[in-house]
């Protein structure tokens, strides 16, 4: 069976803006067995949209079309199909229903422009939109199934998964559903893990596939099977990488530092405070972006200045004179006045230069001194960097989670990436 | 002229990895007038890569293949290329000169996979990798240039910016430069701001091209002009926009909330400090990604827990025990301690409940109590958001920043989105 996805917009072509949504239809499709063999995006001109379209439908089985639904006059998808389709555009009474609704509930005036979203090829039906002004809608041609779909990321998930896979599921059953296990890790990049395994794994299984995805700061291994018979096979596998790579997995699925350090503080009961003076509080954000993070993060403290690193964090005004604000010394106290203020058991301490300005010869941008653990196992190693300032900014955050996530877990071996950066 | 991209990765097509490459590629070309028409997405492999590349290059000027040149098998990129352009693979000196430094540098072992970067189809001139193990190269083929770049996009930009681009624009002289000026809005949706210049600007210019691309929390308006001798005539509208929606206006080209109200602290010469409960950091870390943020923040709190508002911020725990954490009274109370604590002129407070659990009956997920202002203009309100934990988060941290830059420029006119949420 052969989905294509056919993508709309001038902002998708004129770099304006980063497409997420063909993403998000190909996990949620995955998750059912479903493949997307092919992409295809253009802009905002009608013949070109109908053209594609045509073209697309005739060697598909479904088509998802995305973008185009909005009440502006670029919005196009409508009017092409009804071209590919050979229907007039007409006044949809269900879309009509959907919208008045829409704007009620919302005290809203029913516009010229959302009424544009009424309009419609004669014969489809109707995808509900439960959030958002504009329904999709679907029509057979030529045996393939075409379904329009919003291009607002929170429409377009709801409707996936309360309408378009359920649709799909029943009308092309899948046979080959793959079986993914898929893991975190931090620290390797793709081609020492690649060679790692070309050395020590060459009786890989091929029943097994191996696969990776580098997304910044971590990179994912996935081990796919394409028959449930080969899980004990691919179980052999995965405690081979354990054995391989097992102080670099951070955990399954799409588990995030910050979710595996609030997990292992969960465990051992033991709560976590952060100082942060160059990351500027993306650390606490990061762990609280994490529900549940209240459990062990009761306080954090941004000390971007030297005087607030005094008043905040107790940090001597002699240990700042005599070393500056970006040395061991002064990561040291940090972490100490923030165990001492928040009466928290863990702590992660950063202080550094993220740029673009305020290096000197002696610390240039990107150096940046961190301190993790306890009050009694505290640690400190220095980081030099070079990276904008907002690369440097994340990967700070993701270092410093890492070192507290191999302090928790008890790992002694120094992480390689000391030697990297 | 046609430029094509040509996207490969099994990646790209699971759903696992997000292109931010496209649109890179994009912005970068337009910035010298150059408009990609069609972009193709496929997994790796071999058959379609070759077969899609053999027709996008036969109704093509320029090609750019993104993807596939890594080290690893599914990295299939010169293969096809050698297949469409029918030249053997063999190892180009170039490239192992590049590769041989690029190891020595970082102390690294030459690995058998780094060396499969370096067998590329014979004849291809060499792109500087300036950064990444892997050239990317070029060759003429059936009158098209085909330029076959990394995945990594921090290797890609450097190499669109320092090779690719430059020599894009010697083959192709661009004629049809267009000229963009854009500027963010924040509280508008797009179809409202549709329906306001539907009604005020009937007579709207045909020679001035009126865009918008949604980028939550902002929208972004484009007024584009394809001739220099329409500059004046865009000012005019620029300025009736101006007029129209002047209060959502946060600034020009990229601006964020963050660096409005930077810019505004720092004309004023005031500084900020931020109290967050649910979001956990977002707002400092918001503030502190700004290149010179140090100018106008020292200080940022995060009070997660109830006992952290009394120690950190000094709220009264009878406050805390009547009212409960999230209330006016303790917002009013955390952005009063966060200004005593850290002397800064200007604060951010909020305090409410980020989900999925800790919502009842009065005060569901999703409440929160804003505070903003310094100490003699503090206003506070309360807001609804229903969303998830993430998008609660990045919207109190966009909602409230724009409140201080109404502030901070002397608006008095209520926000529209106070009715909204």
């Amino acid at each position: 069976m052969k989905i294509q996805l056919l993508l709309t917009g001038d902002e998708l072509m004129s770099g304006h803006i980063v497409d997420s949504n063909s993403a998000m239809i190909a996990e949620l499709l995955a998750h059912k067995g479903y493949r997307i063999s092919r992409k295809i995006t253009v802009g905002d001109n009608l013949a070109t949209l109908a053209d594609e379209l045509e073209q697309i439908s005739a060697h598909s089985d479904i088509v998802i079309v995305n973008g185009g639904l909005g009440p502006t006059v670029d919005d196009l998808t409508a009017e092409a199909l009804a071209q590919v389709i050979a229907k007039p555009l007409v006044e949809n009474s269900a879309a009509l229903e959907h919208l008045t609704q829409w704007c009620a509930k919302r005290d809203l005036v029913m516009n010229d422009a959302n009424l544009k979203q009424v309009i419609l090829p004669q014969g489809v039906a109707i995808v509900p939109n439960p959030i958002g002004s504009a329904v999709g809608f679907s029509v057979m041609h030529n045996n393939c199934l075409i379904i329009c779909t919003p291009g607002v990321p929170s429409e377009l998930r709801l409707m996936l998964k309360q309408t378009i896979i359920e649709e799909i599921c029943q009308r092309f059953p899948s046979s080959i559903a793959t079986d993914v296990l898929r893991f975190q890790t931090f620290g390797l990049g793709e081609s020492s893990l690649q060679q790692l395994l070309t050395t020590h794994c060459q009786d890989w299984p091929v029943e097994v596939e191996l696969g990776f995805r580098a997304s910044m700061p971590l990179l994912e291994v996935k081990l796919t099977i394409r028959d449930p018979k080969h899980q004990a096979l691919r179980q052999q596998c995965y405690q081979r990488l354990q054995q391989l790579i097992g102080t670099h997995i951070i955990g399954e699925n799409t588990t995030s530092l910050a979710q595996a350090v609030i997990a292992l503080l969960q465990q051992k009961k033991q709560s976590l405070t952060t100082a942060e003076s160059c990351t500027g509080g993306l650390i606490a954000a990061s762990i609280t972006e994490v529900a549940g993070a209240s459990n062990v993060f009761e306080a954090g403290f941004v000390s971007y200045s030297n005087r607030m690193k005094q008043t905040l964090l107790a940090v001597d005004n002699k240990l700042l004179a005599q070393y500056g604000a970006v040395s061991e010394e002064v990561v040291r106290a940090m972490a100490a006045g923030a165990l001492d203020a928040s009466h928290a058991n863990y702590t992660i301490a950063v202080t550094g230069i993220a740029g673009p300005d305020g290096g000197t010869e002696e610390k240039p941008v990107g150096t940046v001194w961190v301190a993790w653990g306890s009050r009694e196992t505290l640690k400190t190693h220095l980081f030099s960097l070079k990276a904008s300032r907002k690369w440097f900014q994340q990967m700070v955050t993701a270092l410093t989670l890492d070192l507290l996530r191999r302090e928790l877990q008890g790992i002694d071996e120094e992480p390689r990436y000391f030697s990297r950066y």
